[in-house]
């Protein structure tokens, strides 16, 4: 038996999206900036992909940029603000639950003497918006808080922040790599100016992802070059790419209810069996989270060891992020939740997806306790 | 009849490289940077593509950072060695020919307080190693030579230049993107400490790429987030994209001389067939360039034209880049090789490639002085 239930790391590529991309490979192979019959071909293609992206979290299509995935699109919004509002002023507000791909750029600009203010979270990860609003400053001119969380689920009130980030006329950001295609997603609704989506979270191919950059808003682009994509990302269109992207999101939109109520009801059975653990305690928000991410810490145990007798189990598994997955830390998110460090370093994100089955989550119920007893024996 | 001859723009993926990816989309998905079983497998396939793509440049697998191709790329090296190197100076030397994905990084930097010197090049668009030796200072910190320019095709003097910038301590940065893959490139010969290469142009796929950054260079990361590529280049390695990427520079090194011979012996006949047309000029160097470039000015017709009545005929080819393909001026190429204006605005790049048939020469040597006459009436 195997058993991936690590999602949130990445997906399988959904085979319905490898079919459309592959005439984008040998067939219709042009550049998308080319003007030939070849190009043009290529620049169709990506345009029905731009109207899917924008299709599936409600905004104009001109309003998509292309960029190699959602780090990018994170270093863009984060670095893009920064350089193109230094007229304005040189402060940014970010939520300590930040991915990486939002604080790292955030501590380059520090560096560089811009300010960044941190947002604590409470136990379950949450922003308060009213903390955000005290951190507003004349000469602020980003807030980003993500979607959802990817370690914890936890989803934050992001359209309460946006309402009062954008009266005061600073961008809003929103790292929503983890929530486009299993939560509906509206950037109108959510009231934020810049959105980063990723293909490979959603079944989509890895290397490419978008920025939603609100028509107007005030962003420098980072990478310079060619005019493509607007003149706001230089570099070639990753037409296959775009292609298995828009397919993915647009498959995702059609199955979201479906999906979402399977892995809600898939993740209250597994956060049953993982309660029934003695010494086990659940993280993150447990009603409104993301569907399928369950967040646990066990006492007297470390998630290395547990992660590598889930895998001897034939369980994929994971503590924190992917990205930092060398690191044997308790990360930032259980740290800022305030997480005991002998919990934090018990800690293990199980997510659930569209490849899990429910004999998966029986096998999930039934080695867990097991692995857990036999690590602390 | 249809003939691609825009392969400078971008190639077709070899199917070879298709069938070398198709296992790393949704069967060998897992995130490289994970622990787990699916982690390691997709490890292993990013490690043996590194292994591929660094026998192709000659350098170790270590030196090798993956990205999302050679604008990245060229970005990474021009952002990377200014920001790693304030310390030391503040000037950076390119030549006037860079792409665009050199230039706007540079001027860029020079937004932000560094100085760029531009180097002229002659009239075949080369780059006099003495010009770039006269240019070096004591702050300097950088220098940008292409390999093998994109438009002309011309080749320049890499090692030459190479080996005094390095006995200044300054770091050597070469946009190798049109040349890795149908010239020898070796990085020790060429004496280089960063170099550029694409995937697409070489029957890769597009969106990945890489940068060459040798052991020791002072070269800061600019895309920031997770520990990804040694903490070098953030974000979620894309596996497939990299695997097609070391498959297609693996295919090339198999397939270059006897393919460099065969475009030399196709541009040759090109060439001749052009030369004879009234008021035809060729660009770059006709001997030593880039196999399969073949630059032309036609006196008295305009780009923009004869590239619609050659795409007419079934034709594809390409006026200077497709990245700036949306432009009516002559390009910043033509305008340094000293073009005259009215020569310039009739050029015209036929770039041929592995899918180029003796056939497809033939319509071309057939059709070109057809369009040409038909615009001149």
């Amino acid at each position: 038996m195997r058993v991936y239930a690590d999602h949130g790391s990445t997906t399988p590529v959904d085979p319905r999206v490898v079919a459309a991309m592959l005439p984008y490979f040998s067939e219709t192979f042009g550049n998308a900036s080319s003007l030939h019959a070849w190009g043009q071909s290529a620049r169709e293609a990506v345009d029905t992909a731009r109207e899917q992206v924008a299709r599936a979290i409600r905004c104009a299509p001109a309003e998509v940029v292309f960029t190699s995935g959602a780090t990018e699109s994170d270093n863009f919004a984060v670095g893009g603000a920064a350089l193109g509002n230094e007229d304005r002023g040189r402060h940014a507000v970010v939520s300590a639950v930040e991915h990486h791909a939002v604080l790292e750029p955030c501590r380059f600009l520090e560096s560089r003497g811009v300010e960044v203010t941190y947002i604590r979270v409470d136990r379950t990860g949450r922003v308060d918006p009213d903390d955000v609003r005290r951190a507003l400053r004349d000469d602020t001119v980003l807030v980003s808080v993500m979607h959802a969380n990817n370690e914890l689920g936890t989803v934050q009130a992001i359209a309460e922040i946006g309402r009062m980030v954008r009266e005061r006329g600073i961008l809003m950001h929103s790292d929503a790599a983890q929530s486009v295609g299993i939560l509906p997603v509206d950037v109108n609704a959510l009231r934020v100016d810049l959105l980063s989506v990723s293909a490979h979270k959603r079944y989509g191919p890895k290397g490419v992802g978008a920025l939603y950059v609100r028509k107007g808003a005030r962003l420098q682009r980072v990478q310079h070059g060619g005019a493509h994509e607007r003149n706001r990302r230089a570099g070639t269109e990753n037409v296959s790419g775009i292609v298995g992207f828009g397919e993915a999101l647009r498959l995702a939109a059609e199955l979201m209810d479906t999906e979402a109520e399977r892995l809600r009801a898939f993740s209250h059975r597994l956060r049953g069996a993982l309660r029934a653990i003695p010494g086990a305690h659940l993280n993150g928000d447990p009603v409104d989270g993301l569907p399928g991410t369950v967040s646990v810490s066990f006492e007297g145990t470390d998630s290395e060891s547990l992660l590598m007798a889930l895998d001897l189990r034939g369980i994929a598994a994971s503590s924190g992020s992917a990205c930092t997955s060398g690191s044997l830390e308790p990360s930032h998110v259980l740290r800022a939740v305030g997480l005991p460090p002998d919990l934090a370093k018990g800690t293990v994100r199980f997510s659930l997806g569209r490849g899990t089955a429910e004999a998966d989550v029986e096998y999930l119920t039934q080695v867990v306790p097991e692995v857990v007893a036999t690590l602390r024996r």
